[in-house]
């Protein structure tokens, strides 16, 4: 016997049958003899069309002052889907009980719309599963130390089962969602992907933080800070397929490096095409530089991702950096307005047909030109680079958005990412 | 300054747009110095949406072991429309904040689905007012001693706003809804129907419990009980129409007898066509037969109306009640398979096709012959009475079904309820 969590987006709840389904994929868990905590996620839409009502009503974009509000509103959304999960259920002839956030508690910061999780009570929760209990935990949300609701921002269910898996220490904690698990890059682009049936927790978390959507990214930092065991697997296999094969499918987040022997130096191509690239030209070399443009840019509550400033020529640099394309023009308009005067720079040119792709693996730690191979695949497909930075397990270069697709299928193949032998 | 009670049900909560009526509404009673309290109902057609999913999850009739799990999820609806009524009111620029039924809390019993208010705890509320703040509070719902959402049952929200104005010691309750008040009967049957300016509380009584739909009656009772000065008045005037105009309309509920010196002996006709008359033929007249056929009904959950003996003929009698037409059949099965032969009685006739009438009226206390007056009017139309049941304030006649709204327009005239006088 295990303790088992599982977690279930908003589309496997999508609807009543849909819900129906869930119920008996835990009631067939449970009747394997496992203890079993279900996180589900808010219908699917449901969410949005909280929101879109309180927009309505608050026009203002300044929606911080609401967010105590929001959050009041966003959370009905799994309370629903807790209760109808447990009706679902008990009408299997399974005992099931369902509670929301506050009810556990999960307690969090007052942080509204984007709470982190403090502190989760198990008490209730383990008596009932001793008392042979399906327990069902709203995902998302929480309570603060004045009683107030919180959620976690959007794909905090994630994080809530991964936080209750760690509290509890279960045994496994299993997200169930639309893709059957990660795979070495999207494959609707590369139809040669293939599902890693293992990753390491620091892989997932750069592919998570690259543009990989298969899990959000504060849920796999809260399952390396507690090794929680993770696995992403699909909710559309059928119900009733045996449950030593459904244990199996998915991919495997582990912790343990050695655990394959065979372990591949890339492990997956993440992408995304989310953001823009500034450039101010001739800037003045003297110390300080970086700060007084980026320390304007960060004032206006806008993040930067690579950052990259070239070597100086005759006294003046050339200083190069991404963020959201949503906040392309708020950035062009603050750096040509205040910051290009202040600096006495040039001038500041913007593209924002770019995009991003990144190799990701942790052997790259221990095997040298795994970068050189990265350039040599781009530059025989002729993908001109823009930009380049790495980090200790990851590549990342900044090219034109249309060579995107050509340029993540050249780098799978290039490290044979194709190869049954790579997972 | 005084602290009033608005209560808004789920038709002007419609929508966004009478939401942000609401807010305008309660921000000019807010503006004008009052302290303000709001307890809306879900958005309109909201419980009920989320009560059919939850139905099709567990098709059973019997629905009571999944009553915790009903009360999880139809709680949401008012969570939602106090978020999203706060977020209207700060867009019109007054600080207000929203609270669920285990926030205040309002501490109920355990029985799911209708639950009853035991205390309501009003620190919280009461510092947010002096903080000058409009407070929002969910209607419908609460907190049982284990932490477990509990619901009032329909129309609860009436009874959460009366019970919070009771704990608040609210200067007034009012209770803003679809219609403009209290009539002397339904105007769709009486054109001359008219709105009262008072009526008892005793006769509200009689009238919720006799099929006027203004009150749930419940609300009536715990007004009742805690002396709560109550009134009832329509959410579709303008908001901005001046406010001593609006504190003086639709009907205000007193606990003060003598108010009205000229108070009328009848105040309003009620009626209703939910019941069917059952008898029990040729009952061997012996002690203990009311309680043979009525313990029966009662043990199959089945609530009885009136009930009337006749005199019994060579030691037989006819036995006579009424039940809700949606426990006809049940009950008709129940006589006909059990009780009839149990107590050797001849025969079960029944009679889906009556109505019930009544005149309600404190006066009747003090004045002899109202009834006379009622059986005249009637038998001037030539009505067959088929039931007579009387209390203290209220006569009622069970008829044909076919001559209701003629009784009750023959009944409204011979009371003189069409003359401004009787107000």
């Amino acid at each position: 016997m295990a303790l088992i969590v599982h977690k279930y987006g908003g589309t496997s709840m999508g609807s009543t049958e849909r819900i129906r389904n869930v119920a008996k994929r835990v009631a067939k868990w449970a009747r394997a003899g496992h203890q079993m905590v279900v996180v589900p996620s808010a219908m699917s839409g449901e969410t949005n069309r909280l929101l879109a009502l309180a927009k309505e009503l608050a026009p203002s974009t300044q929606t911080t002052a609401y967010a105590r509000e929001l959050d009041m509103i966003a959370a009905t959304g799994e309370q629903v889907s807790v209760g109808l999960l447990s009706i679902a259920l008990q009408a299997e002839g399974l005992q099931a009980v369902s509670y929301t956030g506050w009810q556990v508690p999960i307690k969090t910061d007052s942080a509204y719309t984007k709470a982190r999780i403090q502190s989760i009570d198990d008490a209730r929760v383990r008596a009932d599963l001793d008392a042979g209990k399906i327990v069902i935990i709203t995902g998302f949300q929480g309570i603060d130390d004045d009683g107030n609701i919180t959620t976690l921002g959007r794909g905090g269910s994630d994080t809530s089962a991964v936080a209750v898996a760690a509290a509890m220490k279960a045994d496994e904690c299993l997200i169930y969602t639309d893709v059957d698990g990660v795979y070495t890059t999207d494959p609707r682009i590369v139809p040669e992907a293939r599902r890693l049936r293992t990753i390491s927790f620091e892989e997932m978390l750069e592919m998570a933080s690259l543009g990989s959507k298969v899990l959000q990214i504060r849920s796999v930092e809260f399952a390396g800070k507690y090794r929680v065991p993770l696995r992403v697997l699909s909710s559309f296999t059928p119900w009733d397929i045996p449950i030593e094969e459904e244990a199996r499918s998915g991919t495997l987040i582990t912790f343990e490096e050695d655990e394959n022997m065979e372990q591949a130096v890339v492990s997956g191509i993440a992408f995304n095409r989310d953001e823009a690239k500034i450039t101010v030209i001739g800037v003045p070399d003297r110390p300080g530089i970086a700060y007084q443009i980026l320390g304007a840019v960060a004032d206006a509550n806008i993040d930067v991702d690579v950052i990259l400033q070239n070597v100086s020529h005759e006294g003046k640099t050339d200083f190069s950096f991404t963020v959201h394309r949503n906040d392309y023009e708020k950035t062009m308009d603050l750096l040509n307005s205040k910051v290009v005067p202040a600096l006495g720079a040039e001038k500041v040119i913007g593209d924002t047909k770019i995009c991003k792709v990144s190799i990701v693996g942790i052997g790259m730690r221990s095997h040298a030109g795994v970068a050189a191979t990265m350039f040599r695949a781009l530059s025989e497909e002729g993908i001109n680079i823009k930009m380049i930075t790495t980090s200790e397990i990851k590549t990342s270069v900044v090219i034109d958005e249309k060579y995107m697709e050509l340029a993540v299928r050249a780098l799978h193949k290039a490290f044979g990412l194709d190869q049954e032998s790579a997972a």
